[in-house]
């Protein structure tokens, strides 16, 4: 099979975890093509007002920011095959969660990795969800897996 | 016109919102059917267990009643006409962005209700909204206008 | 058949052609159910104000507004048989055609209604539209045809 | 991310606003596909009987060149991941407005684009846009943004 | 189950096939709600004309009737449960086989009714439908079956 | 909330776990539609050829009947807001595997009913699932906890 | 713009329309992929009992190679940007209009290609047709103009 | 054509069939790209526990693997052109069965392949399937006419 499968990876911007993922798929030697969102923190906050003007009011600020980027994962969420849901220990992510009810609701499958103490918090989301995974190596596992049938060493 | 509006009322379940904006509804006399998640913490946290069999392990525990409750609001969000989602003061309500990522996936408008506070961590979310409110009053304000015409006094 | 035919009135809120078409329906006693937007003209624009605050920045002014009149236009728009979309002399009425194009890809029929001279102007409109009436009448006339089979006297 | 984006440019076709993103684009060596609809002005609208044969009404002359230009427009914006909606000084352009009312309700993501004079009477339109931009320059730096997170200069 | 069943009866207007129909379900009694085109040949023809104004050339004069025509095919055979489609004797009906192709895309289940005869003809009509019957009275023992459990005397 | 939930109940036709449903459904008081398949064995098997003609072949008369059931059973189980599927100790049942992947499909919920000993072997169709069942009354106390809050006692 | 334009060929296969398209495509040069159903009229009839084994009732031998024909049309309509839809002197072709009302019904435009005989009887297909040409040549010219804007000489 | 046709083949994984239609393809030369499950039983079996960790009920153990395959197999059948599924003599193969409704509701036509002593039990999967075969060869046989009209020696 020479299909390419196109996995967003969504949430924390705070951790390697993207990076771990994509070292592990290039080592693995995947035929996968990572996408996600921009991941430079100020520039995802302020790119509306860089581009189209400041605003006084903090409010639509963020919220032409947030209208931009939203271009960018739209469409990327709705093309990939697989999404990847990270949440970490700190912030609230309550755009990760928004993700995966959009995945959800577009019938895109997730996998969501987070550490065992938000598990009860995020029954909802792991309950829509195809695995929940704990570190990005299980990710590539089952990256690997899915794609090629190779089980862990 | 006779249109019967549903409104979905999803997120926070520990203050009066939904009370709140039930009275409203039935002070104004609005054309409206309320639904929602079922809101007894307890039992919304049991009720997989106590009807499919015990599970020793927290996460399944989990799984079988977050499943179960999905049933519900999966069906009751996408026939409502608009939803309305609550982000409290505490706790992190993931269940409540992954709700408004549903509806936006399914072009179902949502207003989002919350104090300023939340404003920068939740502007991928109120990016997707149709209005954010800051109280209950406000949303109750807004179906009246969007159903009869009414203006707040 | 004991159908009730729902009919969005779109465009226009400057002439009577609303009330024309709600008294022709009316002594036809046609099971038909009018809806439309909002079309007290002030209150259109500033009912977002109103409910959730001022705003200092006209383009958020009326983006506020825009956006809480989309969520009553949005579902009855989906929720019509057909869409009747009214072209006037004055005013661009760009909302006018950004309802008959949200219509079209939702393979909702529409007809439109306007005067010759906006013909040419009107042309991309106009061949997606399932008819082209000149006056509130033919309108009438049209429903009466096509819900009772009923040919004009 | 090997990803070519589509753009579609569709509205005013009597300024070189389609050429200034065109240059933008090629300038920031962008992925990316401009399509849009047919742009002299005169085969736009003789198309229909050029082809197929004349009409010696006017509407049906337009008709056909309508429905014609149609099958390009439809196909093209359906699948463009961005579409630009360019509304200019003069004409009242309600195929521009057609398109975005068609985008939006596709989900395709738009773009307005257009002098603050016409803010107010394109409310609506701007209201289910993801951004409303001045200049086609603010077009090119929000692509180079969602595409490599390049922020302007 | 108290449903009520809507059965479109698409294409040959020239025999009693809808009355034999509607006698046969009336005398069953079955929860059936029959709808269907416009049967009055001349009016269905002439529609679009004593409406909107009369053409010169036929086809135009064709077309604005079929056009009217289809807003009320179109928005019923959408919300049909079962279609039933008549090739008569006579005539090419191809807006019979029309109706079959749109039911088809639709996922609407369709019933030919059709002499054999015109078996080989409608070889890819019948391969999609999910019955061929060749009378009216076995449509009627069809749907008492579907809706009952009636088996035929 | 005055909602009525239709639930489809697919599979087993040889015990009687509808009846204990519908039993347990009175009991309760639950504003629930039951909806399925025509459970008359022989009916179910026989009808295409007793309504449409007979089949020397027995591969073309179970055709029939079963393209004719399949006009049922479709229509009902895309208008279900719950399917529950039973896989009883005998028969392979593959349409109750069938109706699953159906309901799956089209993002109805499912609960599967169905011993111990199938567990292995419906790993799949109980991955899809929204909960794993083992006795009728389990299956009344999720819908009763489901529409009204009301835990098991 | 570098894309490719999939036309499909549907209808009659007893003129050689097919070639005149193909040859004017390829003599303008057209980034064109044309398609179609086999049009070998003794393999279409009989590729289901070849294949599959015989049948003694001429019903099911059509049924056998209508329904394995089927999974080439449907799937080549669907990917298919624009279908011409050919109706011959001779013949009934249900399946040419059958064609048309399920391209219709998905979106699909298509342009109708028959004498001006039949105008009357197709007027329901034409109605919902893109254009309706006479010749062959009138296809290329339309397919040359929709996609290089090349008007005719 | 120079399309690419994607098959998945579905169900047993204890005979050869998969094999006989790579061999058949590649002798013929098809322009076929073939998908399908992990067919490693064991890994099949496990691959949920290896990668995310280990359950002691055995349930969950299932449930874990089958939620990851399902991320394979949900995918791959969705943008799969044709599906085949295979119903081996031993085992339940609910599994194929239920990826027979998910192709069926997602209108992906499948060819159901198995001896027929399974006729009866399958009569629902048949009916709603586009050709029963009997032989890997007969599948090979199919899509070979499908894709270039050839016809079996």
């Amino acid at each position: 099979m020479s299909r390419i499968w196109t996995i967003y990876l969504s949430g924390e911007i705070h951790s390697d975890w993207r990076e771990r993922i994509a070292e592990g798929v290039k080592v693995t030697n995947l035929p996968v093509e990572l996408t996600g969102p921009n991941t430079v923190h100020a520039d995802s906050d302020d790119c509306g007002v860089a581009i189209f003007g400041a605003e006084p009011d903090k409010f639509w600020h963020d919220h032409k920011s947030a209208r931009l980027n939203a271009m960018r994962t739209g469409t990327l969420i709705q093309e990939a095959d697989i999404v990847v849901v990270r949440f970490g220990e700190k912030y609230k992510q309550w755009n990760a969660a928004f993700d995966a009810g959009f995945a959800a609701a577009m019938d895109t499958p997730y996998i969501t990795l987070h550490p065992t103490e938000h598990d009860h918090a995020l029954k909802e989301v792991n309950a829509a969800a195809s695995a929940t995974a704990r570190t990005p190596d299980q990710v590539v596992q089952a990256l690997a897996y899915l794609i090629n049938g190779t089980m862990p060493a």
